[in-house]
């Protein structure tokens, strides 16, 4: 008899499980809160982009999805940086035209869906919540589209159902649980930039947007019919705040005083600012993942916030590391559970922390000259010495390197570059009987 | 019409809150899980003992309890370690004779409901569990003795209820509610070293008794009938674990090879052992603290590990602040809630950190000659120069400045006495010329 599988929410990382343990040849059930996205329009409207870079794209590869989904992407070499009076910078994000990929979450929350729903031994059921799980017989409680109460139990339950997991609320009160969570004080708001004439891009396609101030910021991502998403970022009391943004008259003058040359570009603002909710900013941190036949799986077991781009890519990962273990160790699910948290928790906690230092970064360093000549000679040295540096960024973005690798590693590339600076040395970059040597002292 | 304040908990700090309304003209109405500690015998029967010192003992006399407290009380005047050999160490714990005070939980508890049930404004109704809140409209839900589910109501609401606590539960459930539980790899065990002859005491009655084990330790404070309670910290895994201690002959074993000073002291260290339970150790931070009506108060604000004797001495600073504040602003319940949860969050932050930090110096470092070293000269600096140096030890224990300057202060403290020492001036402490502008240039 073959063995079942029941994932607990069908959103991006629940969906990409599904397939992976149904090429597997499990039985798999999955039980998702919203309706079925394949014969419903999406919730809201608002399109929502996410930055998919190469560990979200190798997890894809391995489910053969790959293709299909950089095809609807939009490439994003670098950031661009709009200053208060309009002018632009430009910072890029790796080397040798490396980049970043926008891509429609719904889009691909939907390709995702439809493969896992050709694969035979997967069942999906929509509107069902989970309110409840029993830890120790492997089973979980859902109310179904029709408002009845179920049982549902598999010989190996997945919690992939987000930040706000009913898994994990269940796992919280068992017996030496580690958990935290943790809010910035800043919200967001998601707004637009309309397309141009004939759905022409107004600003460039190929960059993340950037409009850093210091104590909050917006970003804007590339939709393929010209449009981009922006994210507003800012304070939720204080003098720049969403608490002082309540009428037309104080968002527009807001909107003029510090992101003057998109207002022209953003035709529903006000509108928008007013309709749109206003979302937080959340860290989860758990340990265990894995209790029983129970594991979690994505932004259940580590929501974080946005900052480096990584919250998709960090659970696609999860997903793939996984699903390798799953490949070596079948049907060991004790070996499998345990080293696939062992793998992981150390990694989301490494990306958790960078992602809360990129915010600082983005909001606030990327304006500033010292920053730019720092990232500046990190880029020399990633130009010139590719086998000997690569940048945080790098190891993050462009590499399946663990996370914390690349935080421990971006500590030293730091030291390095500012002592460089320091003496002087960043003018005689070029200079390998120097800088070599340098670069090696500072990785050890 | 007075006010009514609804009290879940009543624990240390929900009865001496009690108390403190009740003397404030409020009434008041405190559920209490377990029974009535004044008509029946202690659960278990276990003497479970605590540290009470200044912060405590100032919210003691606030209600006129501190000297019927003290008279119970077992002077502690600082720690005595015991080496795996037997060898006796001393550490004071302040000057001019300052001690701690070793003091029954169960007692002071008594004391505590006692005296709230004198006042004919105070009703408490125990064997009720609180098993919700709603935060909107003042309530809480409650399953009465007689299994009822009731819902109580007042103007103003305490979660009292531990480090577990169900109001705190409802609060997690709000937006933004940042919550942390941290558990240690660590559990304890309770254990007894028996009165000697005519009740005396077979160790030095007098300390906190240490068997400090680098990764392990066990420790003892006094009961008034001449025992002393004993717990065994230990790691859950791992060569010396609790889960390598099973049987008799593994006790045994571990006691003779670790505690063999104590064992013969233990006549009922095996069947302690095998009954008592395993507890676990937790650090729980949480913000806001305050919710509408609903304010959280000690544990189940901040539960914190005992390892710096603070937890009820923190809990009691709790009531005590938020009683000068109701003082000072009441009935403006919106200024004493949030001015209480401005002063304590911090502290209680700080305490919790201190508490961890304590845990390596005690199991650890205290049997090291150079930690040794360090305290000579600590204290020698607080004996030679009371009026320009101070020990985090003192500013946490026999003082009510903030936790969270004595955390600051500390890691002054540290940084001067590692230069005295590496200067080689640790031999030169009476030198004031040089010594008090040393200690003026590191408290800066």
């Amino acid at each position: 008899m073959k063995e079942k599988a029941v994932i607990i929410g069908g959103g991006l990382s629940g969906s990409l499980l599904a397939i992976c343990l149904a090429k597997r040849g499990l039985e798999v059930e999955l039980y998702e809160r919203r309706s079925d996205m394949r014969t419903t329009i999406a919730e809201g409207g608002r399109s929502i982009n996410l930055a998919l870079s190469t560990r979200g794209i190798e997890a894809l590869k391995k489910v053969g999805l790959a293709d299909q989904v950089l095809n609807d992407a939009i490439p994003m070499t670098g950031r661009q940086m709009h200053s208060k009076i309009g002018e632009l910078t430009n910072q890029p994000y790796g080397t040798d035209g490396q980049y970043i990929n926008s891509v429609s979450r719904a889009g691909l929350n939907l390709k995702l869906v439809q493969l896992a729903g050709e694969y035979p031994n997967v069942k999906m059921f929509f509107n069902c919540k989970c309110t409840d799980a029993n830890l120790k017989n492997n089973s979980a409680t859902i109310i179904t589209s029709d408002g009845a109460e179920i049982q549902v139990s598999g010989d190996i339950m997945f919690g992939t159902d987000g930040a706000f997991s009913a898994i994990r609320s269940e796992m919280q009160k068992t017996n030496r649980f580690n958990y935290s969570q943790t809010y910035e004080n800043y919200g967001y708001k998601e707004l637009e930039i309309v397309p141009g004439k004939n759905g022409s891009f107004q600003i460039d396609q190929n960059a993340l947007h950037i409009w850093p101030r210091g104590e909050f910021m917006m970003i804007a991502l590339p939709n393929l019919e010209g449009s981009f998403t922006c994210t507003l970022f800012l304070g939720y009391e204080g003098a720049q705040s969403f608490a002082n943004l309540k009428d037309e008259a104080s968002i527009l003058e807001f909107f003029n005083t510090y992101f003057a040359d998109a207002v022209p570009m953003m035709p529903n603002l006000v509108k928008d600012f007013m309709e749109n909710p206003i979302g937080n900013l959340v860290t989860v941190r758990c340990n265990p993942w894995v209790i029983n036949r129970f594991a979690l799986v994505g932004d259940a077991a580590h929501a974080i916030i946005p900052f480096y781009g990584q919250g998709m890519n960090c659970s696609f990962e999860d997903v793939k590391d996984l699903d390798d273990l799953i490949e070596q160790h079948y049907p060991n699910w004790d070996v499998i559970l345990d080293e696939y948290q062992k793998a992981r928790i150390v990694n989301a906690n490494a990306i958790a922390d960078l992602a809360c230092k990129n915010f600082v970064e983005m909001r606030d360093l990327v304006g500033r000259p010292e920053f730019m000549k720092f990232k500046h000679v990190e880029h020399e040295l990633c130009d010139l010495y590719p086998e000997h540096f690569q940048s945080q960024y790098e190891l993050v973005t462009f590499n399946t390197t663990p996370y914390s690798y690349a935080q421990s590693q971006g500590g030293k590339n730091e030291a390095l570059i500012y002592s460089l600076i320091e003496q002087g040395l960043d003018t005689d970059l070029e200079n390998r009987d120097i800088i070599i040597p340098l670069i090696q002292k500072y990785k050890q």
